[in-house]
């Protein structure tokens, strides 16, 4: 439980970092907002039997009746306004909308929308999922310029030749190498220095440790840009909570 | 939801006109004083399992997943301090003290005491359980006089013989006659008295018609006074619940 206090507060600060407007955002921890969500959950959870929640979650006889519970939790933000809700958020999310979906309409709520996002790879390659259990597979919003370093220069899985000389003359493959991805999805906006890259390295010009060279430094650019924000969050995280406008507004309303 | 808040009222009511100390005695609603025991209602969920859960409570796969998390929240007010609990509950709330016991000193708290109270007879027969869903089996405390006269004189299970012939000749028997046992466990505080009534119900000299109608009378009278009580009992809602000096501290607390 304190472990979870703190890793949620970390969170907090990611996300405020981002840059939402603090009047019209509202982040909410369940342990402190239950009391105005609790009466829904209670409502919520009155139409999931445990045989549904095994089904669509793959409980076991072994998880705890804190974990079952949860999805009950998990769909009340859905009712936080009478509207069509929107939800990003990756697939593995998805089985608590798909119940939402079925119950929503009953409780005179509408059934919620959801924008999926891609799984973006891992450091260690494009096949490969990020972790946060597995350091080696991501940069964390929190790795200092060293640990930047290290960590392309050593796990970045690259598409370049075991040679020098050789990929002088074949090139490198783009399309596999997470530098090149991760530059592409994230940190080169500008579309024409892109293929620039692209094409200098398919050809052989730019070699995979230049490639890798350029992403470190990006990199490096923004967590020194979401270092400073995240200094300037601390002094949001009770606006974002409890004094914004949304956040007001908030608590002093009971879902149900 | 709306029906279980309406009972609890109720039950406020009754609890309150027995007259518990406004400032030494908490009534709270789980559903309001949430917050201040959900942080501690998870980390207790994370020691039951559903196996667990289902060998104690008897759950099946048709049970929803808020009254598989229930048990963890009853638990709860065991640990509102650390010294040792005593529960008054009939045995059949004795599951989750059991389970209370295993868990307690994990989290430095006092595995808890219980006592438990007998079931009293049924108005229908000394061998039956009184329910709320059955009217014949109990006088409620919101019954009108002439609804305990004719509960009475209808349902209530009698030692007496099949003719006043044969009453008066052969006698009563008290021993199953709910009319005095209630007399005796409720409505007689007099030792004296109560040993008359038995000997002459006994000996035939007084009828069962009588014998109804003497715990009638005590029972209205009762009754009356519960009424009173009641009425008074709605400007202390609010005392019990927030403002007495033990509510006060209890919502300034969290429990961990």
């Amino acid at each position: 439980y304190e472990d979870t206090q703190k890793w949620s507060y970390e969170n907090i600060l990611d996300i405020i970092a981002v840059g939402f407007d603090p009047d019209r955002t509202f982040i909410f921890q369940d342990t402190e907002f239950i009391a105005n969500i609790y009466p829904m959950a209670v409502k919520v959870a009155r139409k999931i039997n445990f045989s549904l929640a095994r089904a669509v979650f793959g409980f076991t006889e072994q998880n705890n009746i804190g974990i079952i519970f949860f999805p009950a939790l998990q769909i009340i933000p859905t009712f936080f306004e009478k509207k069509r809700c929107l939800i990003p958020s990756a697939i593995d999310q998805d089985p608590y909308w798909r119940i939402q979906r079925d119950i929503a309409e009953s409780f005179g709520y509408y059934k919620t929308a959801a924008i999926h996002s891609k799984f973006l790879p891992a450091l260690t390659g494009p096949t490969q999922k990020m972790s946060a259990s597995k350091p080696e597979t991501a940069i964390y919003l929190t790795d200092d310029e060293k640990t930047v370093k290290r960590k392309i220069f050593k796990y970045a899985f690259s598409g370049g030749r075991p040679t020098i000389e050789l990929h002088r003359k074949l090139g490198g493959n783009p399309d596999i190498d997470v530098s090149f991805i991760w530059l592409k999805y994230f940190f080169e906006p500008d579309d024409k220095r892109l293929k620039e890259i692209e094409e200098e390295y398919r050809s052989g010009k730019l070699l995979s440790g230049e490639l890798k060279q350029i992403l470190i430094d990006k990199i490096n650019v923004f967590l020194r840009e979401q270092r400073r924000r995240r200094e300037k969050a601390l002094d949001l995280v009770d606006k974002f909570k409890y004094d914004g406008a949304l956040a007001r507004e908030m608590w002093s309303k009971k879902i149900i």
